[in-house]
């Protein structure tokens, strides 16, 4: 056996590794399989709230040194370099239990959610450091008061205390939308699988990738650990629901504005949908869920199933073809011996605590299938299958087995599964496999509000499913009630957890200078087609990124509007519609006074006032965005373009980024006619189109 | 004086005016000016338990007979028949100390608030049950595998627990996003101004606008109300942060899901910009602001100015002005003399707690300049300047005296100023008086975090600002920290705080169903100009609203690029972008092969493709969105597109609604040219022309 200082987990806190020098308690932590013990943990002497501080400090400063894209893009690098040292990692987990394919969960998994969320950053979010929520409200007639929103980092730090099953990506979910968001971490992760984190908590620090002070560790417990925090700071808790209910108590979270949000495990539900017959595709998929959620990680997952429903008749059919699934593919063994197929549970503790619920599930009336507490041998527990002839036993809908343990109970109508599946008082997840969609729908209309996903699984997505029990960077993840009421994830959603979202009331030019986007009515810097033609100004699409400001701005002259265009527009397009082309009938439409210009001609003709023929740093239009006609523009009216710089989004890895133009047109009488947003793709550097293509 | 039975307010339960008879335990309440008991109150006996059922059942049902346009509506119904009858309102409200311009803030702010939320719904929502909430993301390769969040209502009541200060609005700001949102309220409003809640109650049931089980009432204290709401219940409370503390620990809340809201007030801040002189408008703004703050419900305001944050040198300037200010316009007395411009405070009680804050406020060091407690006389309270040489003192940051009371303290600098508003730690309201847009830019990116709004001013917004103590219904309220941690209103922000948030996985048929929105890849009602042309299917734009479905969809032929047309376009709209003329230049760009088609051609033949030139029941289409050129169209090329009904949303006031297309413009290998959204406005029932302008 290792002498205790050659296994202590070392904690990295204010820029150091330090690891506690002859600590009075340590907690020792055995390998799943073998019972050697790997490693040792104590948290004895550490300084806290000197970490704390350092977070607050240097960690805040160094993170507001990037902007949002940089960030993300150095998610991406990270996310590299933890795949090319991914295998230490590996190496390290087998010794907590889990297989190769709970580590491509695990490990993989996080290091995913790093690309996704990279990603996510740089595609959906600003190139800066504030988030605008939702569109500008006026709140004065003559647009001189006006309304929006603004998300910015909370000033603290945002402290992690993770389960033990996901070592890894239980880290990293969490680490990626907070660093996204600019706020620094500090990861608490569970003790028996904790040596895991630390191993990639140090490949993190060593990659040199990551700012000073934006990723701490501490490796073992830190009861006191709330009593440093206050409402700066941000905790977010995985694990159970009576850990998250004493933490939540603190007086730090009551009283003091901590904020805390939890994700506690939760008995999921599967649910099999009365259309499902026993020789459709969707049964086989409903067994091949339950085998995969009952085997992977053993079962240890908060998102687990622990509550099959199905149609009462079909009770022993689905446990006798799980039983069947199981029997067939699962040789339990040590996760490094190549013919296993499932990994001890992460302890005997744990293993222990499988087998009392198990044993409160018996005692409350389940029947035994398969599996049970008597066949125990060190960590592993066996695949474990009850049957209850009362579906409305609450032991089904309240105990929970950590580990690879299902409860089939039966349901007599769709209503009756609502009302079950409900019985969970709230879950992180529930199944439910149909072919119908309206009774998806049902589902989702009855049983959404008590869960925070909804997995739907038929013939046509059994194959591309990422599965039941796989919280998705994309998606949202936590759930209400028993599940702890909080939301992690979600994509950019997950992000904005980090930050504080405030209503800004002011001036047009107040909030484009607050949220750096033009704000209609704030100041511009006009320049006029005379103005271009004389020589006297620059075109706002002649100046690069370098150059361009928001509010540069190009008014066009009128141009005025005649019956002979809009009929050859109609010819040349085939658009006949006949408020273009039949006087009488577009004169009795509610909307127009008589034939009216298409809308697409007039911003057709838009580009035409506001375009710079000759190459230059604009180089495409790639899009547009929120345009409404408001005005009907008829034959003999003019119209005249106002556009405006909106918004602009360097690209971190392109010589380019968007530019994002406000477009007002207006007619004769300076009504506005239309509004819409341009998208075009502008260089960084005019380079004309010398270089293009080298 | 009356008798008790004359004066007990009732509640409204289960749909039945109950007052307890004989009570043991009853409170009474005081008119504020001339302390005659004008009422009193009692919950002994009441069946609080019936009451949450009743709201879970038969509230629940009834609101979920309603969509959401629906709902909306009922809003805008109720506001105009409370404002028929809210002279009744403001007489009973004179009693609380509340003079005509507090009733304008309480009354018609209320109001008001129906009719934001009331368009907001109708405008801003789907015409249905559920909210999706951004866009699909693709989770499989083949697209077979989906995910999308939706929005659906929580399934238990919600609860108000309401402060004293705004017995109308402080409950229809609730009462609006809730009712929006399909969840029945519980209102518990505070004892001493109750019985104005309990008349506007009176109002809402007798106006028969809402649904039974929509609206119930607890006139007097009910601390066991908690002990009957789960985790399908929501809690909103406004008052103060020991309250708000003492809910939180409530084991239904810690332990059970109870979500639970806390709006409590804080020591906001004003804070007089570095730029701003004493003869600028801004500095008169700013005095203005303060007493504004200061005697608008006599202080008694979550949102008032507690501490007023000035350059050091202007502190006594600042407070001189102020006082000149108070002494000119303030004239106390009893709300029903039309002499009298500022109330007393709600009842002699309150009065004695806020004497008491501000002795300690003057024993903290605050030197006394107007007002102070020894001018006592009934309710009524002085206004009171205090001022401090340390701008440290931790009572200013933290003893809130809730009435007509301010703090000035100095700072040295910006970054001094941003750390004494910081020290407030967290508050719902900080306002800057700047005419420096860097200046609010910087204010608002360091202090934003603390706050759930920042208020801007300057002279350009000084005569329309709707005042720094104003929640409006368009931007969120409530703030972090000591500011309870909530977040209210916000327009349809405040709406999914009574909604659950679920990530739905599935396939495109799935999510289709569920959310009532075509989804790319779910199965298509596919027609094409063939079969138009042969008169054997219907071309989906001449359809009304009662016989289109989603799904519908025109699929129009190949149509032929050339090189002819891309210039004609060119010299007819004027856009000579080289792109469409120069071939060389063109195929430089690192974008374009070569000379390519104008996306507005693009988008303009789309239109000719699809089209149906009759009058029919697509009456206009208004707008269009999320428009992306995807692939780059050169000449001999060929396009066609698909057009599929995405969404429909029939109005509720109109004889026509909004139905979103699905376009997706293909060449001629089948890849996306271009992708959008087309909106159109489309009858109920096909009138052709007949019937318009009738």
């Amino acid at each position: 056996m290792p002498t205790l200082t050659d296994t202590l987990v070392p904690s990295y806190l204010s820029g150091t590794w330090v690891t506690p020098q002859n600590p009075s308690r340590v907690t020792e932590v055995a390998d799943a399989s073998t019972g050697e013990i790997v490693a040792t943990v104590s948290t004895d002497g550490l300084d806290l709230a000197g970490a704390i501080d350092h977070a607050r400090t240097t960690g805040q400063r160094n993170l507001r040194d990037l902007t949002i894209h940089e960030r993300s893009l150095k998610l991406k690098e990270l996310a590299l370099y933890l795949g090319e040292h991914k295998d230490e990692l590996y190496e390290l987990a087998y010794r907590t239990g889990a297989n190769r394919r709970d580590n491509g969960v695990d490990i993989d998994g996080g290091i995913s959610t790093l690309f996704t969320f990279s990603s996510k950053g740089r595609r959906e979010l600003p190139n800066g450091h504030i988030i605008v929520d939702g569109p500008t409200e006026i709140l004065s007639r003559d647009n001189s008061f006006l309304g929006t929103h603004i998300y910015t980092t909370l000033p603290g730090v945002a402290v992690q205390i993770n389960a033990f099953n996901f070592p890894v990506w239980g880290m990293l979910e969490k680490f990626a939308p907070s660093f996204i968001a600019g706020m620094p971490t500090l990861v608490k992760p569970a003790t028996p699988t904790g040596y895991v984190t630390a191993a990639c908590v140090r490949l993190m620090v060593e990659s040199g990738i990551l700012p000073e002070g934006s990723i701490q560790l501490i490796s073992g417990s830190a009861r006191d650990l709330l009593d440093h925090l206050d409402h700066r700071d941000h905790v977010a808790f995985t694990g159970s629901a009576a850990t998250a209910a004493t933490l939540r108590s603190h007086e730090n979270v009551q009283v003091n504005g901590v904020r805390f949000t939890a994700e506690a495990d939760s008995l999921n539900a599967a649910i099999l949908g009365e259309d499902v017959t026993v020789d459709s595709p969707e049964f086989e998929a409903y067994i091949k869920a339950l085998f995969v959620e009952m085997t992977s990680k053993a079962g240890q997952k908060c998102t687990a199933i622990r509550r099959a429903i199905v149609p009462t008749p079909l009770i022993d059919t689905v446990a006798t073809a799980l039983t069947e699934r199981l029997n067939a593919k699962v040789v339990p063994g040590d996760p490094r011996d190549p013919d296993a197929t499932m990994g001890p549970l992460v302890s005997q503790e744990q293993r222990d605590d499988v087998a009392a619920a198990v044993e409160k599930l018996i005692a409350a009336g389940g029947q035994l299938v398969t599996g049970g507490p008597d066949q125990l041998e060190g960590a592993f527990f066996a695949p474990t299958i009850l049957t209850f002839a009362d579906a409305d036993t609450d032991a089904v809908h309240d105990v929970e087995a950590f580990g690879p343990v299902v409860s089939i109970i039966g349901y007599t109508d769709t209503t009756d599964a609502l009302r079950l599946a409900e019985r969970g008082r709230g879950s992180l997840v529930a199944s439910v496999i149909t072919h119908s969609p309206e009774l998806a729908a049902t589902y989702a209309h009855n049983i959404g509000a008590f869960h925070g996903r909804l997995h739907f699984l038929d013939r046509d997505d059994a194959k591309t499913s990422t599965g039941h029990g796989s919280p998705l960077p994309h998606l949202v993840h936590g759930g209400p009630g028993r599940a702890g009421g909080g939301e992690e994830l979600g994509g950019i959603r997950g992000v904005k957890h980090y930050m504080q979202r405030t209503a800004i009331q002011g001036s047009p030019e107040h909030l484009t200078a607050i949220t750096g986007e033009w704000v209609r009515g704030a100041k511009v810097n006009k320049v006029t087609r005379a103005d271009v033609d004389a020589g006297t100004a620059t075109h706002p699409f002649r100046k690069d990124l370098a150059t361009l400001r928001i509010g540069d701005q190009f008014a066009s002259d009128l141009r005025h509007v005649s019956l002979e265009e809009i009929l050859a527009f109609a010819e040349e397009t085939g658009d006949t519609f006949y408020a273009h082309v039949d006087e009488e009938a577009a004169t009795a439409n509610p909307f127009f006074p008589r034939r009216v210009a298409h809308g697409y001609l007039l911003v057709s003709w838009a580009a035409g006032l506001f375009v710079e023929p000759a190459p230059g740093p604009v180089l495409a239009n790639y899009g547009l965005e929120n345009l409404r006609f408001i005005t009907p523009v008829t034959y003999d009216d003019s119209v005249r373009i106002e556009l405006t710089a909106k918004r602009i989004t360097p690209r971190v890895t392109d010589d380019y980024g968007e530019v994002c133009w406000d477009a007002a047109l207006f007619n004769q009488n300076d009504e506005l006619v239309a509004s819409y947003d341009v998208l075009t793709l502008v260089e960084k550097v005019d380079t004309t189109y010398a270089n293009w293509n080298k």
